[in-house]
């Protein structure tokens, strides 16, 4: 324990126990609880935007949403109070996700629309994977997480390499075909290509004169082809990959830091104990 | 053998090895015999769905319909018959299937319709993989499901990765590319992203707005590039797996359990004795 | 040698080496002539089919056409003089392949038509893999073969399980969208699961209901996740196969047997001589 | 050292430090500029072919146009003075590119035209790689290259099997659809068949015949199920490969060789000594 930290009171060890971790029956419970409601809010704006869903029980909508709306603040007050340094919980990405989940209600009360800011909602349900922490699939999902980080810089060396083939032929594509079949600039005849290179193949826009085609037919090959590449690489990985699962869910209350060795009982950022 | 089971008669010994074991040439020649059946039954299901077939041959429909369901009710009369605990096979997945696909015949004489019943006779299809069970495919779809088993954890989280993707992904294409599109609503959007992230590309609904075919051609790119989580997930679990086959084809008289080791002689779930 | 074989005159031995072997400079030379006018042939059926040009070159094409012919008769009769037991080519797979690819002319020449016979002569480019075997690309396609061989009842497996979703997933799709989206019968609903499990997704088909589209996106994700089981597979395969190349391409003068070990001096099917 | 070679006066050393390689902070910083004013006018080109923009912002494209052209010349210049033996530099890969870029604005000048010739200015954006090299990415791609380099051999077999495949079946779906469907001509229906075998599906022509859908279906299958083949080969030379990076970026300054081993102190092509 750093000495400038003033001591916490027992209330608030609790309550940081019940909010911010997983592995008591009441944090496990209250996480679950948030999570029923954040899907519930999202299945609301879902059902909002069928028309007349909206026509029909726009009544319902409002007052759900503004239940929906005081929980959430409610959750935030609370997340707030509870940890010694909030900035450190304001400024992370759940912070900001949480803040930003919560504003729209009350900015389109003020201003009206604000539309956008309801997509961020659906962020919310990255906290699913908090959930899944503390069950058998933690182990999996870390084994994952790890598989594609080791394969990243590959990959990414990949998808550069697929955009400036993408940029190549769309280009081409463009002289080639011209306006009359859709390729009408390049920029649209790069998202063709992106189309047909990753074996969507909207048909929206299709070539129709024979070295078009023949070009097409090219960038099909390729695509069905270096697919194997990417897959390549993860498969590699994964046969490398551990099996050295890590379960302790402690979160730091004062810092709020997650990621604990098992056996941890200080705070590997802040020095802080942990409740074990 | 437990002593509340009753002796079971010779005759009920050797209907139940023709009727649920496939490894006596009776047993197998039995099962062949009933897969043919419903072989012919599911092409007659289809068949009767084209217009001009029904109209042509609609009383060749009734009076087959009738002869399949005269043989699939002897069918489950004889198992249940064959069986000492004939609630372990009513309970089980395939003796509801097997009942299900009887009834619509009975159901449709009396109410009409039940359509929706003779999908169900599709499921009866299943059956051919306990005839495979004796060939040497047994060992391939074996590997097969443990290879699978093995990776559904992992599986699991990748596809509810994908869905959260989808619907933040869907939300953005709603809000962008608006109703002109086809992009109504949010559940609709959400579609659409599952038919691009998949690379299915249908082309019923595509983004029109440059903005909206830039999403469209991140949400292709990263559909291309996860695709090789799953394939890198069994790859390895595949490179993992040992052969070691089971052959043993023993299904027990007395509660039908079939999942017996090779030189097993009494069944490990009742401790009946085994026909070996 | 078995005793009831005649002797062959050394001509015959040498038009053997010529025609049906590729590692000497004269058999070469042949192997690849044939395979040019095959090539020419297949690029003649396919401008023939392009109506602008049946109209301006006919006359062109009967000549071109006749050439072609006569080089495949003369082919296919030296072909039968230069073996032992002609029979042994005659009912081998190219023995018959040959002879379709020869005969439409002829037929055509005396009832008209025929078209689909012409189909057949793109069958003749697989003599490609003839020629590639003396290159340093036979190790390579050895090793494809091997391990497609290796994984050949899995992927049956895989692909039987493939078939009974779409059969099952079809019938519902027919029950859901009705003949209005174009599911109008069982058969085409399958189809269409084809289509959509194997992520072609034309579109010429597409479901317009909420339930419809539901479905739709599980098939989808079950396409999209479960390619990952036949590329498991095969890339297992690959991993465990081994480098071992045979280069030998003498084929037996007497029975026309091609697969022989590297030093064999004896045909392993007729025990006849081989030219080493 | 070769004895007929000039000794190189100390600024070309440092130019040639500067503009070839990009391991000083001099030489990154002029590498990165390039790449800059690279991706300013591939961005240009793809601007002026959008119609609207060019309407607008015609005179501020023929400014922009100039600069770049400018730039580009003076570039290839320096290119022809820092290095020692200019042949070497002008007849490479990136010689040619580089002079083709910078021709189009002169021969647009004198003739008008000259559009294709744009399209190999978005061939420079290969230059990114060079950059990367000195990243942590340069060993990932050289991992990426080796193991594509060690499966081309097996693809390229497999590419030439689907070829095949696509030749066969594109005549059989022609003879199958005939014209009414799309299907007009063969070489149409072999681009069908590609676009169908590598999963693409436009769905601008699609079969409507029962027949034609169940050659279809067994294409898309097959499609599916071979695109295992692929990606089996590089996933299993993925699992081979070595990590053994190689981070010299010293280019030889008379002959710019650039791949030298890690204490290489000579150029390994033409003996002259390495600015290490």
């Amino acid at each position: 324990m750093k000495e400038n930290d003033k001591p916490i009171p027992t209330w608030k060890h609790k309550l940081h126990e019940v909010i911010y971790e997983a592995d008591t029956p009441a944090g496990k419970f209250f996480d679950i609880a948030i999570l029923v409601v954040i899907i519930i809010s999202v299945a609301l704006v879902m059902m909002e935007s069928v028309s007349w869903m909206l026509l029909k029980y726009s009544w319902e909508f409002y007052v759900a949403e503004w239940i929906i709306t005081g929980i959430f603040t409610v959750e935030y007050i609370l997340r707030l109070i509870a940890i010694n340094k909030p900035k450190r919980y304001i400024f992370s990405f759940y912070g900001i996700v949480d803040l930003l989940s919560t504003l729209p209600s009350y900015i389109g009360f003020i201003f009206g629309g604000a539309n956008l800011l309801f997509a961020i909602r659906a962020l919310r349900l990255l906290r699913v994977f908090r959930i899944l922490k503390v069950t058998r699939y933690i182990g999996e999902s870390r084994k994952l997480i790890s598989a594609l980080k080791n394969s990243k810089a590959k990959i990414l060396v990949f998808l550069f390499a697929v955009l400036i083939i993408c940029v190549i032929a769309g280009t081409l594509m463009h002289l080639v075909e011209g306006s009359g079949a859709g390729f009408d600039n390049i920029p649209l005849s790069i998202y063709w290509c992106i189309v047909t290179l990753t074996t969507v193949g909207f048909g929206d826009i299709a070539p129709v004169t024979p070295l078009g085609r023949l070009i097409a037919s090219l960038i099909m090959i390729t695509g069905y082809g270096i697919i194997a590449v990417p897959t390549g690489i993860v498969s590699a990985e994964f046969s490398k990959a551990v099996d050295k699962p890590i379960n302790n869910t402690q979160a730091c209350p004062n810092c709020n830091e997650g990621r604990h060795l098992d056996d941890a009982e200080f705070c590997h950022n802040c020095g802080y104990k942990l409740n074990v």
